[in-house]
């Protein structure tokens, strides 16, 4: 039975209680409006561990001053339902008001890895996922936590920060869930007009042509990102941020791409900010490994 | 019988033992060179939990570029047996190199605190500490942890990241040890040669003319730390960094002077930068207070 939980006093109890019974956690945390990437994560807690817990928060510590916090898609009990079918045990749905009362004054900053990609066009924005996930994981106790690859910089400055402040939380990461046609699931689709969906999948389209360059042999940054550029700007309703290829621990960008490197865009479709990413693998290399495997 | 432990999974081994027999653990983190007012803390964690660990580590991170970093004092294996004749269980003294591997990037910081008094003339000093205390604290796990008021700033500050962490930690303040004539008990005082370590009395002197003036009816702060100043300015060998009455929840500054808040006082004798504090109370409050117990 799907228990909701909104207060922060309440969720310790609860959290005691399965721990006091040795009890495995695995954990999502989510902003809601939850869609089949959400419920990818959801279903390998609940597979791996005793008790599958989700929270449900649109936290304002992350979003910028021109964001789109305020509209932010909600569908809580929608959410619910989804969850109720997955089998979760709770839902902690806590209000802004009890996580950020007067005189909330912490920040948790990864410096090297807050200010790059995503974090070059949305200042303050890791530090804001950084300080939530870390109240919610002292909150949750969690064994495991789940993320999609979908955002990617987000799983590096969280393994970071567990790794660094010595977490005791096991960090999944989970393949993006795409539609048919390749477009990476977001709450965010949820502004797209039905044309802007149509121009959204350039975004895909572009990394599956770095994809097929890596695979032919390229191994020039700048050379398989310039092709994704003009994949991209041939959509009219499209805006690059960036497109770059990075280590995928450092965030740097590289200028020779190496197997395992992550390629990553955000474009703008209209007004709504899209981002996605591959891992970029060679397939000599793919061949190499597995022959030794 | 007191054990030593110096790597990261060993401690953690241990204290899951301990969590798994549900034991209470007590937990006084220090840099080492241990006197009384450590001892103190040490015993209230004994006496309170059924566990008590002992951190000792110098730790790198909130020592500025020009100060005492590679001359603090060091006497492991005398703090061994003062540690050992309290009943200490645990004392982890971990590895700089484990405790900050290449790649730690993780800062926490607390706006609004960590720039006021100490942290004017130790810019970074209280983020080191907050960063290395959030370690300790996910690492021993402790139920409560032991804080020496002459640190005065340094509570608030872990008392701040406790609440907007959501740690489950209690933080206990002790009361500031001093010696035979007032000098507070610090690490530090072992760098004062004899004539200094008579000159550095004028800190407590300050202090106590402060309370002196609040008993008799003093709310002015200016007044009162002018009072101080010309106090400390009589000693030749003596540098005031800062006096300053502050409300002891936000460090501001206060104009006019309220039961509880706190005097504090940062001064160089020669080379040795000392810190002390007092709670400012006003003995008509204490009366009204008591009359109501």
């Amino acid at each position: 039975m799907l228990q909701v939980i909104t207060s922060i006093e309440d969720i310790k109890q609860r959290i005691k209680t399965f721990k006091e019974n040795q009890l495995s956690i695995g954990f999502v945390p989510t902003m809601g409006a939850l869609h089949e990437g959400h419920l990818s994560l959801v279903r390998q807690a609940r597979k791996e561990n005793d008790k599958a817990v989700v929270s449900i928060f649109v936290n304002p510590l992350q979003f910028g001053i021109n964001e789109d916090f305020t509209r932010y898609p909600k569908m809580f009990d929608n959410d619910c339902e989804l969850l109720s079918k997955e089998d979760v045990d709770i839902v902690f749905n806590p209000k802004a008001a009890e996580m950020y009362p007067n005189g909330f004054c912490t920040s948790v900053i990864m410096e090297h890895l807050e200010d790059k990609l995503c974090g070059k066009s949305r200042p303050g924005h890791f530090r804001g996922v950084a300080a939530v996930v870390l109240k919610l994981f002292n909150l949750v106790k969690p064994d495991a936590a789940y993320f999609g690859q979908k955002d990617f910089q987000q799983t590096v400055v969280i393994k970071s920060m567990v790794a660094d402040l010595n977490l005791d939380v096991n960090i999944k990461v989970l393949p993006t869930i795409r539609d048919k046609e390749g477009l990476a699931l977001s709450s965010r689709n949820a502004y797209l007009s039905e044309t802007e969906k149509n121009d959204a999948l350039c975004l895909y389209k572009a990394l599956i042509k770095a994809q097929t360059m890596a695979n032919a042999g390229a191994k020039n940054a700048r050379e398989i990102t310039a092709e994704m550029e003009e994949i991209i700007n041939n959509c009219k309703s499209a805006k690059i941020d960036y497109i770059s290829i990075v280590n995928p621990e450092t965030l740097e960008a590289v200028s020779e791409v190496q197997h395992g490197d992550v390629d990553a865009l955000a474009v703008r479709i209209g007004k709504t900010r899209l981002i996605d990413n591959i891992i970029l693998f060679f397939l000599l290399a793919v061949m190499w490994l597995s022959s030794y495997s």
